[in-house]
């Protein structure tokens, strides 16, 4: 996982977006009431329950934005897995930085690796295949960079990032270009050479019309396993290269089957919509740790 | 649910954000080379299962933010409970503006109407006693306003909003102060007024000795049902206006039991750190809706 | 005082501001055509009249924020007394950044330590009673936080810090509910439970129509000294935790009798809202310092 | 007063910044608790206090940014003197906006009335004179434009706006340079010729060492009448079109002395460094006013 | 050209930091001194040389933010050739928005012209071909997407967005993989279906060692028409779907040779770098023109 | 060159904004994936043309923001002129830091150094009279304060920077307020006293009228080198300390004739708006430089 990498900038700007919800203009009246500013302390941050770890650098940007001397020790790599009780980071510091960035760094850390833990949970169950686990663009509004990222260090491969960045042509684009050649040709002609074009198809009558114009990938959506097969058999037939992307109905129970089709690619919105939290606690602690 | 409600300053900052996120530089280049740019037409947004709506306005915004002309029609108001097939919402507008701010809108719409749909389950199991159902911080980074916004939708309680509008001293705070009576003096001097103070305890003894200082709240943490009924009946015994919360293994199966005990609000973290989207569909028309 | 404190960020973020405010696009373009770049020097900030110094964080802010390499020595903390001619703090570092920053340093320290040094007068005038002195929210735009912090260096109390984070209901919202009773219930059903609730009264007849109520804190508004001696012994006499909060025609001559009078708190607006500026000299000099 | 006037964009994000900070991310929890989203209203605002008005764009665009369709209407305009009872301005739309952003508008409305109030009495305590009274950069942090705006209402002249709009050479830059002369060459050689160069003088003596040099204007600081009418005339008769400022010791006993001495402007950082808030009231009414 | 668009929140973003950076805090102070506030006038865009016009919408922009109620007629479209002294667009409104506004307006419509006409020239040199010229990353800091867009309007193609969207692997790159094959392999495995991959290729020996490989284009960096051919010859022999882009040294006088080598793409930095403004002028008139 | 400087804030979010641009959410796709986190590595950036630098502050930060720990060493600085093959930096540091804000880097230091070449160009050809090449407000928006900072670098003066800083009237405004005489009047009675005007004229009837009014420059547009040394003698005539500027027509070819004729300044849209980029190579290197 090592090369899956967050750009510093972004980091710094969630973090401080976060710290600031968090903080208001008052700041933490508990702590800064309660605790003398120059104190320092420890803590531990230990999964409470088996899943893959992604955010890291969140949790360390969101102690260091309070205390610049803050040491953060992470003692796993984002995309491992960790075990009820593995320590994921040790952090030392101004105690009322730890207090105060505990929950902001909690709910990063919490948030992607239920993520990627997700994602890891259907990347294992299809790893007998060529099949991949794939994102969408049904993201948590602001964290959409972070929850691919999250989903990459699950195993799991990246969609289009937004709109932006690839043709992806539905029905209704279909239906108002007057058919599939129209709406191919206009987005050909729209876009650079470096956007790859996908159109999503829903029957096997609809991947035949698609099959006859150049494109790059095709959406086979909602179709069951057995269509899916007949579907990856037309297809390969015609463009032994083309790419096929099984969308619809995706479960833990049903991906299985569904990779086994022969599609390339499997993508499902719960990776990033229906997240739950990966439980990871902090115990802050009185002993010197490192 | 009429009285709840969002400032529109915040709503405008939050859609421009979730917009720019997923158009980029770019735009929706699928979008802009087949749909020509003056067309217009209108969609449908319905349930496709069963839930509670919130966010409505961020909906609306979406759309309004791509093209001012836009007719946002709500069917149902943020907390109606919608089944299967109910019209939640119908927008007319150029169809670029409609095809390219569908995504953000339901991701908006769906996440916190996930967020107010879990909520009410909750709310509806222990509807029969005087306990509530309440927020914690651990929220989505980014989204706070909004999701302790569904909570309300959801007929939930909301917690603090953060670290600024109210004191919660926990287990490291009293250590580092020294001991409950200490950090509660600490606090009650340093803020102002017009600002409460809840103390956490897990344990009766705990119990007892904040008993004896005057404050607001008092969270009792994983406690048994037994621990909470027992410690309901102490409390009340010595303050019978003090609120009493409950949080720990806090779940659909759990809760009920919770909320016979006698406490005032249970609180839990799940009802915003582990949504399930609900599932909006967003159906493009050819004909004239309204 | 040691216990006060800024965030970080709220403190880069406004400097940078007041920074881009005087600097515009061109900078300080007396200071860059005279000044050579590498020139390195020293000024020492000294009090020119008595007074109680706040803001020194901001004032090192804006010298590090032009040449990070400054050496910013506070000579006192903020919230000590001060005299004329005491020695404030003093700076050393590459003398564009001392000459261009230092009026943005003075603005701010100057303006808090005014509204530090105002608030101590009233507290010190009130130190032999239990009342404590409280800010409100007539603030200056976009340095509430600021001034209110520097209430506290004054030894003031902070009100609430906005419409957010507390309610008090006045005239106008029991008028639209229909009356201090629908309007408390409204209030109280609608907000958390760590929410205080104050309602403010004119006179006594409307007291004792709200001591029916549980609300945390009264503001009894525009009464003279007998009369708020009055209407404490009415509320204590119902309710002995009550908040009682006095306001309207406070001055430093009248203070001393509205907090003999039994009040918990005297709020006054002119504390951040009619500030004189505290006069600190900036004194730029050749020799070493330190 | 009609030619001053404020950028619309500049209004609308000090009004912004300054609702964010009194509404947080919960907004105003009492109104929004009280009063029903739909309920329409009238308030007027009207002095309490003789004053010059300035700020009501301010105030309109607070009252605007909530409720889009409020009819805010001036009775005065900016720079006009009011009477106590005077009605300023009529504002009509939903209740809850006008209760929420009564503060905000009030707060920018006294603070410039209060700043136009305090320079209109040194405008008109000189107007026999030739002299005009002038502010300086002693602003508050963030308001700078706004205070300029509201000394020209106060029928005042603005000095230079920053660091980047014109030269002032004060003894440290002389020092620098290795005297006058070389430090008017180098900023006469760095900048364009759009920008004026004003010299600060203490003494007679260095009056004459600057009158030797092609510069735009003198500041003749801390000196008496007496010394700035001896500085005047050695002046005016070396350059008669030289432009003579007075800074120091000014007050409203003080400034028609000095007025009297030729000098064409007297600075005062008082007029926005120390400003008391003009009393203006918010009077919420139910009758139909316009 | 009616289909390439540019997002509303990107113009209004974008002008208003135009505006801000020209009117500074104080605004247009000659205009403001001069001109009556409620005047209202007209103005004429009109092209002075002949050219390819590009950048309407920031232009009516620019006088809509400073007059919401300014009339903008465009007389022709982005895209559109002119000659000198067709009109390209009728302004009215306020006086004092259209003088203030109008460099701002130019400014970017100069600007974008220049590059749409530039664009032009080098499309209709090849026109005759079936290469489409298109720009690079090199363009100016801020203004990428308008100048993107610009390049469209010229009849260009858009090159990759930025580093986001595509991969375009260097010879750096391939020496830190240690050769092409483990270059495309490492990138094929890292980024989402939907994403194209080229390879820049400066000889005809690595032009045969790319080909091995599965890659989507390939850019012929430096080589002569002839080299150009040859290398078409043999890619198209290998892969006949792949797409060829040919760059430097790419001129008005050399693109009709490279185009004629049957590549698919030219890609020139200078279509955004080296931009020589079109001239247009504003003329206010008197009169009413629509 | 040295006194001439940026404003470390300035250049920090000008650059953050440029790489932002070209990152977007994904970053480099093609380092990331290629490149592994902690390689490190060199490269020089050569000028591959004769110019002038300008913007190395720029490039410098464009590195440093994605890797702290950069080391960058200018070999020359702005203002100097390089030739082909000249070292203008070496910097060395992470290879994805190194690989992935080149461009951006490149993009500042090649305009910039573009705008100074074309500037220098101008400042050598009039170098034997006392007249000055300047700008004007025909900027690339967004980057007017870097270009005005970069003509500074070539040997040129700076017009005022924006409509803000100094008064220049033009017909528009003559003809609104009824008169030259009026004018000026208005303007110099609503700006401060140290904000210069400058009054544009056309013909010398105009000359004459504005020569009757004090006056800090006058703007001579459209004129033959004959009128400009008529309009020259005239104006000394009346006021030998007016300055003299002329526009309009000026090119590399008629600068010298236009500088002979004994103006002071020559202004030119052409330093600002048609920038040809500077050639600035960037050779990442193996060997180690520093």
């Amino acid at each position: 996982m090592s090369e899956v990498s967050l750009q510093p900038q972004q980091v710094r700007d969630a973090v401080r977006a976060a710290l600031a919800e968090d903080l208001g203009l008052a700041g933490d009246i508990t702590t800064n009431a309660i605790i003398v500013a120059d104190v320092v302390g420890e803590a531990v941050i230990a999964a409470r329950q088996p899943g893959v770890i992604a955010g890291l650098a969140l949790a360390e940007a969101a102690f260091c934005e309070l205390d610049a001397d803050v040491r953060f020790k992470a003692m796993v790599t984002d995309g491992d897995a960790v075990q009820p009780g593995d320590i994921v980071a040790r952090v030392a510091g101004k105690t009322r930085a730890l207090l105060t960035a505990e929950r902001v760094a909690l709910n990063f850390l919490g948030h992607l690796s239920g993520v990627a833990t997700f994602t890891r949970a259907y990347a294992d169950a299809i790893a007998h295949t060529s099949a991949r686990i794939c994102c969408t663009r049904k993201t948590t509004p602001g964290l959409r960079a972070f929850e691919k990222y999250a989903v990459r260090c699950g195993g799991g491969m990246n969609h289009r990032f937004g709109l932006f960045d690839a043709v992806l042509i539905k029905d209704n684009h279909i239906a108002a270009a007057g058919g599939v050649s129209a709406a191919i040709e206009k987005a050909r002609g729209a876009v650079g050479h470096l956007v790859k074009i996908e159109v999503e198809v829903d029957t096997l009558a609809q991947l035949d019309e698609v099959l006859r114009h150049p494109v790059d990938a095709i959406l086979l959506d909602n179709m069951t396993p057995a269509q899916l097969r007949e579907a990856a058999a037309i297809a390969r037939a015609v463009n032994p290269r083309i790419i096929l992307e099984a969308s619809g109905g995706v479960t833990l129970e049903t991906v299985r089957g569904i990779a086994e089709t022969g599609v390339d690619l499997i993508s499902s919105g719960a990776l990033t919509h229906s997240v739950k939290t990966l439980d990871v606690g902090f115990d802050f602690q009185s002993e010197t740790l490192f």
